[in-house]
């Protein structure tokens, strides 16, 4: 089916190339007509990796790859198809995998083991990797240093823009810069579709150190958001260093010449976790939700994620009703420790339950001119404590169940 | 909103009188028109009453009361108001409780402890118990026997047809009735709704035993469904024994004498909450879920509930589609023990995918045909243990948004 434009959308950044990393594009025709689907990210030699993958018990046969990939701590290529997930393929989807690492080592003569694979789109139907090792030899030719648009465009499924981001960070007196390409618009979609994010910097910075500064971004920023609460069988998170910039040496464990950086590394992770958001299925609204006085940050969380899943919550933004009931209701659910005569909620700004009951005489224009913009801000107060968090979702609308309730085609 | 007739829905069981049992209704004016919204249930003296409630952390003020009422084990009276459900209202909610139960005790010559009480409805508003008050004496002097259909319409809020079941059991060589009535079309609704489900028996039966056995039911039946995964602040099961009928003495730790009737009562209970999941909002299937293979009982619940409440998995039953796919992604997003290599998904009885893949060349005819249906089964083997489960709901359709989606009128 052919979607809209999200009107939640934003336009691509400026996308500089990056020293050590060149892309390509090719269309295989697995699933898609007539459009790029297969990405070829080539590494410079020393590149460090790291790597945060989905939870899902039934884990793609590329997921498993790129896990085990990662154990070498080194990255030479990244290789992501579009159209086909290769998830609950069997044997034969880690036959795929491995075709592929050995056709892309061989081009650009590295270990096998060096080549990252993600793969996004239906699930169960073994991937014709014939295809796609058959494409590799002319995209290795072309590989460009200014092909960040086309790749974010490669990877796209359900996706009705292309996302990326992009910032300097300085490490000593260098700057230093991160770029990152995801795409998404479920956490998984009508078959196909799923997380990828791909981050790149030129910055020369140990695979342990990368991988927890990694692991600590996602933990602030897609893991603070929510489409629908179906957590992919393919979610993948990669950042890849390629040590080509000449600053300060950083030790393993990282440490404060890393703080920039990984504040910075922390702000592109965040501004693609919203452009995912943004692009949500049938998304017609952002919505922030900002927990305070909870008993601790992870408490705050839980509580921001059960509002954040909560149909009848998101249904009610996509209604513009300022509906603080189902609120409660959610907060009430999470399981996790409420007093409810403490209890206080705001949409836009302005307390409409405060203290456990309702605030009488509250002015409700101003809510209502903001339920009806295109960013909701919800915040909820729990009175107990000093744990807080920030999560973000977006409203429920028909276009999701247009999206996902159409036959199969 | 005016909502079409569930084409899930169940005609109404003949009801007949239950010894011990009169009821009444009336029509308050709180927030519907030209309908009763009060119904007030007259207990014979002795009834043993039991109660299983909502695990939401800010309960309503009746759910406050009851359980507290519950301490007593006895009961005289049931109170339930439809269209405002009296939560988030502070003191003013309690207070409103208080004066109900009182006007009651002084009409019917009882303790205001033994007078029970729900609500349902929009939360936030303070409860007008004026007008309850008001309604209350006329409603006891013409307390009847056969009032179950009134009394059944009398609770309902979106719901779109009236639910009762019924069912005799024996207790030595005695029959006794069991019968209850119940609400609800979401876990929770626009504004308005809650599931409210009261059971009642001439059996003399000690509020411990009942407790026991109406709590075992519970998880058995409204435990093992789920609308829109979003749990009521009001939620609410009572049981009230009469005993009015004549049989071996019960003990109050129940046992082999109670076998049959906690059979029925379970029966009771799941037909009540299978009309209850008929009625949900928007629904347009009915969907069972059979998990086996798992590990243990309860993850095999857990295992099933996390399919029911798949957005993905419902929207694609509400489409039509069999897409097995997405049955696997919401097995391993569980959190339950999966081997993905052993997991076998089957939907109307044909086995899709076995072994970790794809079944090579089954038959889609009957699975197409069976997905065209008003009932679906999906089933599960994850072919690790003995652990089963069953578990109901329905499908996520465009209904189901335009019912929270709309503006609060």
């Amino acid at each position: 089916m052919d979607l809209p434009l999200s009107p939640l959308a934003v336009p691509l950044p400026a996308l500089p190339p990056l020293s050590g990393v060149r892309l390509g594009v090719a269309a295989t025709g697995i699933r898609y007509r007539n459009r790029p689907d297969l990405l070829l990210v080539e590494l410079a030699p020393g590149t460090q990796a790291a790597g945060v993958f989905t939870r899902n018990r039934c884990t793609g046969a590329p997921v498993d790859w790129s896990r085990a990939a990662l154990q070498g701590g080194r990255a030479r290529a990244l290789v992501v198809n579009a159209g086909n997930a290769n998830v609950f393929t069997g044997a034969a989807g880690a036959e795929a995998c491995r075709e592929i690492a050995v056709a892309v080592a061989a081009l650009l003569d590295c270990p096998a083991q060096e080549v990252f694979q993600a793969s996004t789109g239906v699930i169960g139907e073994v991937l014709p990797h014939a295809r796609i090792t058959a494409a590799l030899p002319q995209i290795a030719k072309e590989l460009r240093s200014d092909g960040w648009e086309a790749a974010a465009r490669a990877i796209m499924t359900t996706d009705t823009f292309p996302k990326a981001a992009t910032r300097i960070a300085r490490i000593g007196e260098t700057e230093v810069r991160i770029t990152g390409i995801a795409k998404g618009s479920g956490m998984i979609a009508p078959n196909m579709a799923t997380l990828l994010c791909f981050l790149f910097t030129d910055a020369a910075i140990p695979a342990p150190a990368l991988q927890a500064a990694l692991r600590r971004g996602v933990n602030r920023s897609f893991n603070c958001t929510t489409v629908d609460s179906d957590t992919s069988t393919s979610d993948m998170v990669l950042a890849f260093a390629t040590a080509q910039a000449e600053h300060p040496r950083v030790p393993e464990a990282g440490g404060a010449v890393l703080a920039d950086f990984a504040a910075k590394l922390e702000e592109v992770l965040l501004d693609l976790a919203l452009r995912v958001v943004r692009d949500g299925e049938g998304a017609q609204k952002l919505i922030r939700i900002d927990v305070s006085g909870a008993i601790s940050n992870r408490s705050a969380h839980r509580i921001g994620m059960a509002i954040a899943n909560s149909p009848l919550v998101k249904t009610a933004v996509a209604g513009e009703d300022a509906n603080w009931g189902r609120i409660v209701m959610a907060v009430g659910k999470a399981g996790e420790p409420v007093e409810r005569d403490r209890l206080s909620v705001a949409i836009g700004g302005v307390w409409m339950a405060r203290g456990g009951g309702v605030v009488e005489g509250y002015d409700e224009t101003p809510v209502i001119a903001h339920m009806r913009g295109r960013e909701v801000e919800i915040a909820v107060d729990l009175g107990l404590g000093r744990g807080r968090a920030r999560v973000w979702t977006c409203d429920l609308t028909h276009g999701y169940i247009d999206i996902n309730g159409s036959y199969r085609s």
